[in-house]
């Protein structure tokens, strides 16, 4: 079905990557304007592509093949649009991430060693229904000069095909902005050939859910940046304040109870004095409450809150590192002991004390823009934001420099750092 | 064969990269200490163990399943164990990397978010027949506070054991120090096993040939650190210095011939005067050339070199960026401006200007202790360190603040960072 070659979109993109080395951040940043500008001159065009798939949608809505949440994040309205636009003008303003000299020392007289940030070079990006996301990757990966291809959810296909349209417009009258940085692909299949693509794609990036992010990370050699699961846990110690504990877990089970930084699993200390208090408190709310093991690895997304007792501080630790999905895990103790005991030893990319787990969030945590919460050991863990999409390489600059010399001590080594970041 | 649970195995390094976490940065440098000069004083113990290795190797050398080279790589001699010993103290001397700060911001008032350096969890290291890789490995393990599994070259085996014997006795006399920080394994099948434990192993570092690298990467889905070619390259610009070309040339390709970051291919520059004189002069330094496009793909490891005309500085670029395994290539030219275009435009770890390749060496960047280099776009690029590690955790110490307040406006963020290294 396809009108097109993934192998040739992959080799073009890594092609434009190379391009963008020589792109300087003022161009980079007119582009971003440009894209911003035409959007809001185009909203007409978009509003009409988006009616087609929100009528395409209401059909799947009412044979069931649709969900209502679904079907909600596909609609792009006009606060919706606008937020869509102020987020490139965010990006645009962020410090340019690339060129930093992240270590400069030298080695020995006149032989310097420069350890300087630079683009990955190809993304591949896979999200589902959600016409907004189209916009801020390609922004994100214009800024951060990284080729990215695009495979959207198939329900959004016609604002995604109409936003892309109007973003390569306003790429296409930046004077010596490359062919190529950005390229969308549509189907099924096209997913499965971005996961064989590890000749030309460097990162795959899957916005999605667990069934989606699994997959990916199953079938592919192509380093993974992402999260599969969101299970989060609060745990209510013994010394923990009955007010921080009503109002956080509240906040974090209903305050958006699909986000990934949601609580699902509630652990209380056999010695806290108002557990069936609290618990009350939360049926209050209109949290429902499930007290069976099975309910210890479920991702609810839902006002459903697994509740289990824990004989102590370790226990739950315990309990945490064997069922958390590594994401975000709180402690509300007025213990600061306990607190450090908690965060040192829970290994979840957030641990927080006595904070609600919504926090987990790159614009909360101020990183100006978001392309996904990773749960991931390496690289980037956390809210990922324009950092993670960047490496490094080293430059080492001399003047006939043999290593012979070194080897046969008739010169030695002299390291002395003149820029050392970390 | 195994006499072990692989699994079981991975669940215990698991749980005491865990117990890791708690232990200070005095008992790891304790453990070095201890395990250095435990190796200083059972050293005959170490040597009649690699005695029985050798005579093992000598029938397979005869039978010609060894090679020669492999077989000297096995031989430990005075001064190849002293020199391991020194790495320990050399480790032991370094920075602790974890817990470093490497963020520090508020949120809001009394909201404070820290970024701070934390270990991977558990390694899986597989390492060719070189005794001297066990004892490195296990003190990079523990200085960064991580546990590893470790697989070496079966003709070591003997050797392997009594090192890491050696090593697990000083753990043991180390108090509190966690058990099962460093296991190894033997068979081929436990290499298997490793690449399937994704739930308890979080890196895989192959250290050895190309086939066993890629071999790696293709069959495991936990993220992979290393390289799997070293083909370097050096291009001779038409403003290139005839003695720095012939110096840097020899080195690369003379000093070390079987290292990764050895040249295996030379690009001239069509203009560039003294080619010929270039050439004889390699000849007469020992070096083979070969003129056909088979050879820009190959790893020689040898004193052979694969040469190329190029018609300007943008197709050696683009030779490079194709063929080069994006380990480290130089430059050679007197002029700055096509150095900087070079160093920006090729796309691999280390790129150089005027200096041998043979630099791209943890040693000589002066990191200390190297981890393996790696040609990945993610995580550690060019010779590791033990930064390469490392990742971080994010840590939010608030007093019962929620995330509602800040979406309904009553609160606001006001992003102020206290300590910013990036």
């Amino acid at each position: 079905m396809a009108e097109y070659n993934f192998t040739e979109i992959a080799q073009k993109a890594k092609k434009a990557s190379k391009e963008l080395l020589n792109i300087s951040a003022e161009i980079k940043n007119k582009a971003l304007l440009q894209i911003a500008q035409n959007l809001d001159l185009n909203r007409d065009k978009i509003f009409e592509a988006n009616k087609l798939d929100l009528e395409n949608a209401k059909v799947s809505l009412q044979n069931g093949e649709l969900t209502q949440s679904v079907f909600n994040r596909l609609k792009l309205d006009e606060n919706k649009l606008r937020d869509m636009i102020q987020g490139i003008i965010d990006i645009y303003e962020l410090e340019d991430p690339i060129g930093k000299i992240l270590l400069q020392r030298t080695l020995d007289t006149g032989l310097i060693l420069t350890k300087k940030s630079c683009p990955i070079g190809v993304l591949g990006v896979i999200f589902e229904a959600r016409p907004d996301v189209i916009s801020q990757i390609s922004a994100l990966a214009i800024k951060s000069s990284n080729a990215v291809i695009l495979k959207g959810g198939k329900e959004s296909k016609n604002t995604n095909i109409a936003i892309m349209e109007i973003i390569q417009d306003a790429l296409a009258s930046v004077e010596v902005f490359p062919r190529n940085v950005l390229t969308q692909v549509f189907t099924r299949e096209d997913v499965a050939e971005m996961l064989k693509q590890d000749k030309y794609i460097d990162l795959i990036i899957p916005r999605g859910g667990n069934k989606l992010v699994r997959f990916v990370k199953e079938n592919t050699s192509i380093p993974v940046l992402g999260h599969a699961d969101g299970i989060c846990h609060i745990f209510v110690d013994e010394s923990a304040d009955f007010n921080k504990a009503k109002n956080i877990i509240v906040d974090a089970k209903t305050q958006y109870p699909s986000a990934c930084n949601s609580v699902e699993t509630l652990l209380i200390h056999e010695k806290f004095a108002q557990k069936e208090e609290l618990l009350k408190e939360l049926q209050n709310a209109g949290i429902e409450l499930i007290f069976t093991p099975e309910s210890w690895h479920k991702e609810y997304s839902d006002k459903i809150l697994a509740v289990k007792t824990a004989n102590s501080l370790e226990e739950a630790i315990e309990h945490i590192n064997e069922f958390s999905s590594g994401h975000t895990d709180s402690i509300i103790t007025e213990s600061i002991e306990n607190a450090e005991i908690f965060m040192n030893s829970v290994d979840s990319a957030g641990v927080y004390h006595n904070v609600s787990t919504r926090f987990a969030d790159g614009f909360r945590y101020g990183f100006g823009a978001e392309v996904g919460i990773s749960t991931n050991k390496t690289h980037a863990r956390g809210p990922v934001g324009l950092e993670g999409l960047t490496i490094y390489k080293y430059t080492l600059q001399g003047h006939g420099d043999i290593v012979k010399d070194y080897v046969e001590g008739k010169k030695h080594f002299n390291h002395k750092d003149l820029v050392a970041k970390g």
